[in-house]
């Protein structure tokens, strides 16, 4: 049961967007520009690195959501993303991939833990400077995301099934659909 | 020296958003609502949660900067920030503050670490809903945007007072003002 009264019984951040609209606006911008905007990056690899960033800051909620939308979004679908989840440096990723995940994973233990010869390997993979910074952004904003949906102790759904369910929408409309109609300014008046 | 090529001078968050505007905007809209935004909690309090989140993240930018914002928003100056940031516990607080401040603490470890007594103290001290959720947010929004200032490692200013200079624009002209002319949707074209 989520710590504070949020007035609706959805699920996860979708819960918070609703309970607070002027919030939910520019983090849903946020997340569509990430992981969804233009980048030479994958979609699916932008949601892998989340997925990745979540399960190691133990958050139930965006872990089986972006699991399933990096899945929806990968050839290799959700073995793949178990395979990254369980151990990054053994799973069959690409070595830009793989440095770009190795990244990620220290950004989630501190901003500091990134160390140059990091970035240098990940350059040395063929990942632009775009690419790293993007990286970066992905994973801190996850250390954000995933502090607020446990920090609140939002409702996970029971089923992980439901979460493929939702990849369509995501896929297709974008991360501002979670909002719905508390998304538009009018709402916020 | 930053990680990668940012094309500017600027200093911290302000040298990502310059080089990134497109996530820039999302994120100075949300500071802007979360630190500045109508709320019952006073700006200079927001803006001192926001500086003992960044120093228990050992962010220095951070903590410089929004120290200085907290300091010139409270009556009692960056002496209250000083202590708050050395020891909240003994910090001379409002009972409803040190409970949301030590809800703030247990976010920079892990949304899991937030436990129903913190929220029901920070209830029985006189905290709404609302002000719980702000600090929820405010708390996880910091460990966003310092690993992201430090997984870059943008420039720190050398000298601290250079801060204190920056809050009167921040105060009078909101976080957008930070983006600069990159902050208009045509220079994201």
């Amino acid at each position: 049961m989520p710590h504070i009264s949020l007035g609706n019984e959805e699920f996860g951040i979708r819960s918070l967007f609703m309970y607070r609209p002027e919030t939910g606006r520019p983090m849903s911008m946020l997340a569509d520009v990430l992981l969804r905007g233009p980048s030479a990056l994958p979609r699916g690899e932008r949601e892998l690195i989340a997925a990745y960033v979540s399960s190691l800051n133990d958050c139930s909620y965006c872990t089986a959501s972006h699991s399933a939308f990096a899945a929806a979004q990968l050839p290799e679908g959700m073995t793949l993303v178990d395979q990254v989840c369980a151990d990054p440096d053994t799973a069959p990723v690409t070595p830009k991939l793989a440095a770009l995940l190795r990244i990620a994973g220290a950004v989630q233990q501190s901003g500091k833990a990134v160390r140059a010869e990091d970035i240098e390997l990940a350059r040395k993979e063929g990942a632009t400077d775009l690419e790293i910074h993007d990286t970066v952004l992905i994973a801190a904003v996850f250390c954000m995301t995933n502090r607020y949906v446990d920090g609140l102790a939002t409702n996970v759904r029971a089923d992980p099934a439901a979460y493929a369910k939702i990849a369509p929408v995501i896929i297709n409309n974008g991360y501002m659909a979670i909002l719905g109609s508390a998304g538009s300014p009018q709402a916020a008046q």
